[in-house]
């Protein structure tokens, strides 16, 4: 697309990471990064207001809701989605920007974001990851010790909502033991790496 | 299908590895064999002699031309093909019994095969070893030391020829080092079983 308005050349691979809260997607992205160095993880901008342990720029970029509204009116965004009270969105230009450098870009997103992204870019590669069981789930969301039984019972029922969507993703990685599900990622990775329909476009 | 004569219940994964000879595939698979306990690898029917250290029943069903005409038209291929001066044919009937029992069963098959296989399995997984370079290629041909001058010129045009079906294939792995090759194939293998289609299909 010589001169167009096209996405340039994307040499890199555009991976959604969806799942409920809690399954324990950031840490295994985190771990699949120090054995994979040509992974980055895109931060999402979000309305939501900080946990104790989390950072501007590193877990998220953290906005009021005007700016996030601005933003989005703007189309800076790539995705963008309202989960429970808050909205989530990432940034287009800098996810863009690394998959023209080669880069492999990694998003955790929920499926209505995981929707948008794969409406645009149909060679991403969208991984569900799914607790061994509900109770798991809930155990685990108990132990981040940061939500009313209210808030957690919320997410359990939109987990649910969400594994009605688990047709539209391409793997699912059950996150039961730690080690397996980030090996498991890892091959995704290296598997869709060695697609022919990749190699051969990038030729 | 309840009493049909279709193929029954499949639960193992079908894959085809297809290369040039000399490319590394059987060391591929028996190393990958050493990691993953399930792959189990079916045994062609060929009417070309056996090399020295090759095996009845091992490495190749050794049959007489009539013997193989035979096989074919009784049906008993699930494909077959004629490379350069010889035939080689799947048993079907074992394969079969394999995937039913869950096992993963893969094939060592030239892209005639491969494209049978395809027809008959559209969720059979094709993977193609590429050589490093043709000289790579030639070169461990040479080492082989079983053949003229002659026939590894054929050998080399052979090779030539099939990738141009490079494209009807799934996954490519390079064999540069060994090593790597045997890890991106098992990589394949194990995302291949994490396949949300699969596992929907499989419940």
């Amino acid at each position: 697309m010589p001169g167009g308005e096209g996405l340039g050349e994307i040499r890199g691979l555009l991976i959604v990471l969806s799942g409920p809260s809690g399954v324990g997607k950031g840490t295994i992205l985190e771990r699949a990064s120090q054995r994979l160095p040509n992974l980055c993880h895109s931060i999402s901008a979000t309305t939501r207001p900080p946990r104790p342990t989390e950072e501007e720029g590193r877990n998220y970029f953290f906005r009021s809701p005007e700016q996030f509204e601005q933003m989005r009116q703007s189309g800076e965004f790539l995705e963008w989605a309202r989960y429970l009270d808050y909205c989530y969105g990432t940034p287009r230009a800098r996810v863009l920007e690394r998959l023209r450098e080669g880069r492999d870009v990694t998003l955790e997103i929920d499926v209505q974001g995981g929707k948008q992204v794969c409406a645009q870019f149909p060679d991403a590669v969208l991984i569900f990851v799914l607790p061994p069981s509900e109770e798991a789930l809930r155990d685990r969301l108990l132990a981040r010790n940061t939500e009313s039984e209210e808030a957690l019972d919320r997410r359990l029922r939109a987990h649910r909502e969400e594994c009605k969507h688990l047709a539209d993703y391409d793997y699912a990685i059950i996150n039961d033991r730690l080690e397996d599900a980030v090996e498991l990622f890892c091959c995704i990775v290296r598997a869709e790496k060695a697609r022919v329909r990749r190699l051969v476009r990038n030729e």
